[in-house]
């Protein structure tokens, strides 16, 4: 085994060059929303050239988009489709799942970017592009790290499915299409940019929108009205205390250094349209964090409930009830315990290569992982090279050396967790 | 003086059908803001025909647009002139001002009108039109109360100065040039709205955009950030408290009914973009009313202080401080004693004509009044047909034997006033 791992690591370390490049194709094709075919052509490609079986569909249908864990804003995702590469073991180890996104993140505004955002240009060992971060340099990490392992002529026992999905930027479709497809696997490792940390839990999150009424007046007699914003400061005040409750229950060691381990944004407040008037409609909009262990229903219910209390002790509201919607994005929470081998054995390979022991916490933000293991029921791992900082920025790069760092570390993962023959 | 008083009152009782159709032209021609000038020139006509002698003129120049209380978007005012009508006095009388403000505010939604919103149609004893109410009702009982007295062949000891001026809807341009003109007297009526109640005193107001600052960061770490919103509701607190202080010192008998005679309204509040992020900026606008003896700059030093205050307590605000701008529209108050001389002629006027005493008030709101009592020094009284609810509304309308009492109480107010020979 030894002796296959120094074979995997070298050929990592040789095929540098052909990763740093690879990784530029992908990125050069800009893959936004409802435009990844032409990248994922050529993931499918790479997936081919490796002898992967390859399960490659378009998404939707209404066992997908009738499921209470989908979220979109659209129920046709033709002409991109989700890829699954097959690589079937031997027998007798365990399954494994790697998984990618391959949709990023609008461009934003592209005069903020110093080159064509989508230029994949290399200099000072940093590789710049939209998504180079989030996450295409993850899911180069993992076809390095199965091309070492198929080119070096190892056999692993157990079976891995390479996905690389469609819409997880914007929900998750693609991901839970896969899961309803069927597949599942003993665990689970997604390269999102955790800068290297293992976060074995992820703190789920979903939006909210508050809609408080109050009673026009002219601003003389204010009085005679009801402001809004009034009305929608005690609800502010009541939301810090239901997120001051919740978070007293966080008990995990893994929150232990996080000053707030599943916060209630307040991201918007709209109210008013005319200085003299008293304003009689206020809208909040926020992002209310949800604990890994924790249903989203019961977070939906204690926001409600809190709702309903402060209604009660305020007679304008008591008449006149603020209104909660849960609209838009919504990210189911990971729960994997730190006991859990699939952390022990990312942890030990994470050890081999970089002589340290990995920072294992809970991420303030979700990802797939939420789907595969709130959905299929699988055990997951985030862990990836690039920084979260760099994600959704203008002029996102990512580190190369960390790309082929993170290679290693999965290629030793894969061999340590599925076994070989 | 019975005798003649008798037959100004019968004089204006047996035109009230020549009255309606006065207010029904003068109503037709629609003047918002930027064409007065047709319905100007009914007025000028009417005072021509009265053979007052005309003063006409295109307001602007320097002196006009640099002077401290000047407040406008606009410096250029061509096409659409003030007018002043002096009927001079035989001498030994107190001179007077009856002022009227031409222009109109815009009709707004047309579908939510019943009619056309300048069809002057008259239904029930009712005018309905947009300046029916605001004031154009006002200003033809001005006029009816002069064509009673001149066509009694009353002569008057002062003088009297019928102005029709443009602008009060949107910062009193026009009033304020015709006391830059020289037009001052030793007394005033506005008939604006006031459902013939007496405003020997009127709030003014002005308005204030807040700009607080905050530290963007992500939702799931929103620790890392500041928020905005959190910052602008200590400044709200803070400003709540300021109202509250300045209230307290109101102690004039004319506002013990009233809640907050002078009220600091948010109108507006807006913050943040994106429900997962902590927002950087929040704006907050409103109107801060102004007591009828305080000077604006002191009203404005007492916000900017409060600001400062709450800054030196709070580390981030200390940091950065929130900036007040005091933008777009300004009133000046009003300030009328109750035992002047003014307001006890139009007292013993409206009990000789609806046998009962008239109540007197404080209003909630400035007019031109402002500008004639605190620039030009003209004691004011706003007295007038139409109830304030009205003014800015669809469908609005006025009842017309309002405005035939109002011109009566009026027409025997100019000749107590001005004496008579």
């Amino acid at each position: 085994m030894e002796e296959e791992k120094r074979k995997v690591r070298e050929y990592i370390r040789h095929h540098q060059g052909e990763g740093a490049r690879y990784l530029q194709r992908v990125v050069q094709e800009g893959s936004i929303r409802g435009h990844e075919s032409r990248a994922q052509a050529i993931i499918i490609e790479k997936c081919r050239e490796l002898g992967m079986k390859m399960d490659i569909w378009e998404i939707g249908g209404e066992s997908l988009t009738n499921h209470p864990a989908f979220c979109s804003d659209r129920t046709d995702f033709k002409g991109n489709p989700n890829a699954v590469g097959i690589l079937k073991g031997a027998g007798g180890g365990r399954s494994l799942i790697l998984n990618g996104h391959i949709d990023v993140v609008p461009v934003g505004d592209v005069n903020s970017w110093q080159q064509d955002p989508f230029s994949g240009h290399i200099e000072n060992g940093k590789l710049y592009g939209r998504g180079s971060t989030d996450m295409k340099g993850g899911t180069i990490s993992l076809l390095l790290a199965l091309e070492a392992i198929i080119n070096s002529g190892i056999t692993l026992k157990g079976d891995v499915f390479f996905q690389s999905v469609i819409e997880e930027e914007s929900g998750g479709a693609g991901t839970l299409a896969a899961v309803l497809r069927g597949y599942t696997a003993d665990g689970a490792i997604i390269p999102e940019p955790t800068n290297m940390k293992f976060f074995p839990k992820q703190q789920g999150s979903m939006w909210f929108r508050i809609k408080v009424k109050g009673k026009q007046a002219h601003g003389g007699t204010r009085y005679e009205g009801v402001s809004a914003i009034e009305k929608a400061e005690i609800i502010l005040q009541e939301i810090r205390e239901l997120e001051s409750k919740r978070n007293k229950r966080i008990t995990d060691p893994l929150f232990l250094s996080i000053p707030i381990p599943i916060p209630i944004n307040i991201g918007k407040i709209s109210s008013g349209s005319w200085p003299s008037s008293v304003p009689d409609l206020a809208i909040i909009e926020g992002r209310m964090g949800v604990a890994p262990d924790e249903m989203m229903e019961h977070a939906k219910q204690e926001m409600e409930q809190a709702l309903h209390e402060i209604s009660a002790r305020d007679s304008w509201l008591k008449e006149n009830p603020p209104v909660v919607e849960w609209f838009g994005a919504r990210w189911l929470p990971g729960d994997l315990e730190v006991s859990h081998d699939l952390v022990k054995v990312l942890s030990d390979s994470y050890t081999e290569i970089k002589s340290t022991s990995p920072i294992i916490e809970a991420s303030p933000w979700a990802t797939d992982g939420g789907i595969l293991n709130k959905v299929g029921g699988v055990p997951v791992v985030v862990f990836g090279p690039g920084v979260t900082k760099m994600a959704h920025d203008a002029n996102e790069y990512i580190e190369l050396k960390d790309v082929f760092e993170t290679a290693e570390i999965i290629a030793i993962s894969i061999m340590n967790w599925c076994g070989t023959e």
